[in-house]
C-alpha cells in the first residue's frame, strides 16, 4: 500500500495544485521565552518567497500538544502550504509528528528503514542508538519521508487533497540544506512559473527620510510599469538599504529590469549608494584597496578596535590592513602616532587637528598608502556644552597628500556612536579610494 | 455613557479576572519579509513573565484585514488576555484598531481629546497635523486609553468578559515605556499574587553538554523542592548562559531560594562561573581593573581590535584600557611590540613564543599592568596541516611576573573564530586578575 518510504528529494516529484500561500509553525517552548527567537521562519520565508510563494502568517507555540493543534489547524485554514519547524526530536515533549498525524488522521506506523538509518549514524560515531530515537522512525501513513544527512529527524511532506503539510527539524543547519533541496525539486514544481530576483542597495551619508524623499518618485513610477518592481526601505545605525524585487518566468528580463532599476537610483542617490549587490561597507573598501594594491593603517580613540574589527572581519583582509592602533590615553596618541602633546593641549583630543594629526602619523610610521583616524566622545560620560556626547572628529590621509577631516555629532548610546562613527570612517575612506581611482560610485 | 477618555495608566485599576494565559499578534507586513523579525514579543514576553503572565503562543500577520482578524479570534480562543502590536499608525495599511473593534462589535468613535492632544504634539513641532492622523484618534466604545508620551498612536485596553484585549504601538520605544507603566499598573492588578525573580549566570571555558553534565543533577533535584527554580541553558560561541526563575509571592523567599541556588551551581562550576548576575566578561573584567586601579593594553593579530572594541564597549573603559594594537603584518608585530622578528622566523607568526612576546611587548611599552595578546589564524585562508583555521594562541602578561599562554583551536568560520578568541582571551585575563587579587569566584 501507501507505505512511507526514505526517498531521495530529488527522485520526488509531486503533482497538484499550485501553492501560493504558506504559513508558518515554529514549535519549542524555548521560543517563548525571552531570549530566544524563531530565526528559521526567516530562512523559510526568503527561499519561498523566491519561488513566488507568499508567507501570510507565522505562528509559535510550545511542546503542548493543544496549542500545536490550535496553531496547525489555524495554519492549514489559511494557507496551500504550511511548514512546521521543530518538535520532531527524540523527547517526549517533541510532539509535532503526533500532533500533525492526529489532525489529519493519519496513524503513525515506524519505518525500520529510517530506524536503521539512525541506528547507523549513532554506531558511526559508536554510540548505540538510545530506544527514545525510535519515535524519529514514525511516519504518518502516506508521507513522504525527506533524508536528513545532518540529523537523526526525517523531513516529511504530507500530500492532501487542499494543501500540503511540511514537517521540518529545528536546528538551522538541519533545516536549511533540507529545504534548499525542496526548493530546487519538489517546492520548484509545485509553485507558480514566477521566480524572484534580487537586489540590496546600500546608502551611507543619509539619513532615512533623505533617502525616501529622493527614491520614491522613482520606485512610485516603477507600480505601474509591466514588470513591477517591489520596494523595501530598511534602516539601520549609518546605514540605508534598499531591497529591490521582480517575480517573473524569465530570468533574463527580471535581471534586466533590475540593472535598469538600479541604474535609476544610482542617478538620485549618486555616490551615496556603496553597493548594488548586497556588500558590506568594508567588503567594498577592502576591494578598492586590493584592486589599487594598496595598504590601510587605523587609529582609533573612541571606536576602540571596531573600525579594525570591521575591516578585518573581511576574508583575505590580511593583504591590505597592516596595523592598527587604539590610542585611548593621550599619551598613547603622542607615543604610537606621534600626535604632538601641544596640539592636544590646544584643541583637546576630540579635535580635527589633532584627527588629522592622528591619520597622518599613522600613515607615516605604518608606512601604508592610507591611515583612517577617529576620535570622539563614545559617552555616556566625558561631554560638555561645546563638545557633546556623540562627538566625533574623523580623518583619513592617503597618497599625493590627499586628506580629509570632518566632524559629525552622532545620536544614540555608547554602542550606537561606535557603530555610526566607525561606518562614517568607512565611508570617507571608500570615497576617497573611488576619488583615488577616478571611478566614482557604487560598484 | 461609556464614552472613551484619555486616562492616566496609573488611574486605572480594572477589576476582574486574574490574567494568566497571553498571546501576542504582531502587525506588519515587514514582519514577513526575510529581512525584519517581531522583537517586541521578546519584551512583552519578558514583562508578562514577570507577572506570572505566561505567553503560550505568538502570531505574526501582515496589514491585512483577513490575516489580522483570524489571528486575533485565534489568541482569543487561546489566552486570557491578548497583546496586539502594530498596525496602529495614521496611514490605511494600519488596520489594528478597525480589526479588533470590528471582530469585537464595537463601534469607532473619534475622540477629540486624542485629537487634540495629537494636534499639540504636531504643533509643538512647529507642523500641522496631517488629516490621516486623526485615525489614531478613533477609539472602539468602551475602551481605556493608554497615553503614549513617545508617538502620536494611544494605546487601548478593552475589558471583555473572558478577556482583556491589548493594543500597543510597533516601535519599541512607544510601546516599552507604555508596557512598563501597564505592567506596574494595571497589569500588575490583574495577575495572581507571584511574581517572577531571575538570576542570569555566564560560564566560559566550557562545552554546554559539560555544563549541562555538572549542573543537572543541581538543578534536577529542585523540580521536587517547595519552590522549584526553573532552569534554561543557552548556548553562544564561547559561553554558556544559565537562566534561574522562581515565582513566588514573596520577594525575599525568592531572593533567598535564588541566592542558595547560585550557591549550589558555584559549587560545580567553580571558576568557570564568571558571572551571577548576568554581567558580560568585559564588564567583569572592566570591574576587577578598576577595583585594583589597574590598566591594561591589547596586541591583536586575528582578532583584528575585536577584543579592544569588546572592553571599550563598557562604559568608564577609558580609566583601565591605555591602548592597543592590531599587528596584522609581521612587521608591525616587531615595530609596534618588539617582536623578535627571529622568534616569528623561528616558531611562525601563529605560536605560544609570539603571542607571550607581543603580550610582555605590549605591556613594557604601554607601561601597563597588564597586557592581552591573540595571535592566530581566522581563515578561511592561511591554515595548515600543523596549524590549522581556528589555531590561537593567547597570553596574558601581568604584573610580579604572572604570565600566562595557550593555544586553542576552534571551530566555525572567521567570526565565529574571532568571537571565541577574544572571549577566551578576555577569559585568561579575568582568571589572572582573580588569582592577583585572591578572591577567585564570580562576583
Amino acid at each position: 500500500v501507501d507505505r512511507a518510504r526514505v526517498v531521495r528529494v530529488t527522485s520526488f516529484d509531486p503533482a497538484g495544485r499550485t501553492l501560493r500561500k504558506a504559513a508558518v509553525v515554529a514549535v519549542g517552548s524555548e521560543l517563548l521565552t525571552p531570549w530566544r527567537i524563531d530565526t528559521n521562519s526567516l530562512y523559510v520565508t526568503e527561499r519561498l518567497d523566491d519561488l513566488g510563494i507568499e508567507v501570510v502568517m507565522k505562528a509559535v507555540v510550545g511542546d503542548s500538544a493543544e496549542e500545536i493543534d490550535a496553531a496547525f489547524r489555524q495554519a492549514l485554514h489559511r494557507a496551500h502550504l504550511v511548514v512546521l519547524t521543530g518538535g520532531l526530536g527524540p523527547t517526549a515533549d517533541d510532539l509535532t509528528r503526533d500532533v500533525v498525524s492526529a489532525a489529519l488522521d493519519l496513524t503513525l506506523e515506524e519505518d525500520e528503514t529510517i530506524t536503521a538509518r539512525i541506528r547507523a549514524r549513532f554506531e558511526a560515531r559508536g554510540w548505540r542508538m538510545p530506544e527514545n530515537n525510535r519515535r524519529q522512525a514514525m511516519v504518518p501513513r502516506g508521507a513522504q519521508v525527506i533524508e536528513n544527512p545532518n540529523g537523526t529527524a526525517p523531513g516529511l511532506w504530507i500530500e492532501r487533497k487542499d494543501a500540503v503539510v511540511l514537517m521540518l527539524p529545528g536546528p538551522p543547519r538541519e533545516l536549511q540544506p533540507m529545504l534548499d533541496r525542496l526548493v530546487t525539486g519538489p517546492l520548484a514544481a509545485r509553485s507558480g512559473p514566477e521566480r524572484l530576483r534580487r537586489r540590496v542597495l546600500r546608502i551611507a551619508g543619509r539619513a532615512e527620510s533623505h533617502v525616501e524623499e529622493l527614491t520614491q518618485p522613482v520606485y512610485s513610477a516603477w507600480q505601474s510599469q509591466d514588470l513591477p518592481i517591489d520596494t523595501t526601505i530598511l534602516a539601520a545605525p549609518g546605514q540605508i538599504e534598499l531591497h529591490l524585487s521582480v517575480r517573473t518566468p524569465d530570468p533574463e528580463t527580471g535581471q534586466r529590469r533590475l540593472d535598469q532599476a538600479v541604474q535609476e537610483l544610482r542617478g538620485v542617490l549618486g555616490r551615496d549608494l556603496f553597493t548594488v549587490d548586497g556588500k558590506l561597507l568594508e567588503e567594498v573598501v577592502g576591494e578598492l584597496l586590493r584592486s589599487r594594491a594598496e595598504r590601510v593603517a587605523i587609529a582609533e580613540s573612541c571606536t576602540g578596535g571596531l573600525v579594525a574589527s570591521r575591516l578585518t572581519d573581511v576574508p583575505g583582509s590580511s593583504e591590505y590592513v597592516e596595523r592598527g592602533v587604539v590610542c585611548y590615553s593621550n599619551a598613547s596618541k603622542v607615543e604610537l602616532l606621534g600626535v604632538a602633546a601641544s596640539l592636544i593641549d590646544e584643541h583637546g583630543a576630540v579635535s580635527e587637528p589633532v584627527a588629522s594629526a592622528m591619520a597622518a602619523g599613522m600613515r607615516e610610521r605604518a608606512r601604508t598608502d592610507w591611515a583612517v583616524a577617529v576620535t570622539g566622545i563614545a559617552g555616556p560620560g566625558g561631554g560638555s556644552d561645546l563638545k557633546p556626547v556623540g562627538t566625533v572628529a574623523i580623518a583619513v590621509a592617503g597618497p599625493l597628500g590627499r586628506a580629509r577631516v570632518k566632524t559629525v555629532r552622532f545620536p544614540g548610546g555608547r554602542l550606537q556612536v561606535k557603530t555610526q562613527a566607525s561606518q562614517v570612517a568607512l565611508d570617507l575612506l571608500r570615497r576617497m579610494l573611488e576619488d583615488a581611482s577616478g571611478s566614482p560610485g557604487a560598484r
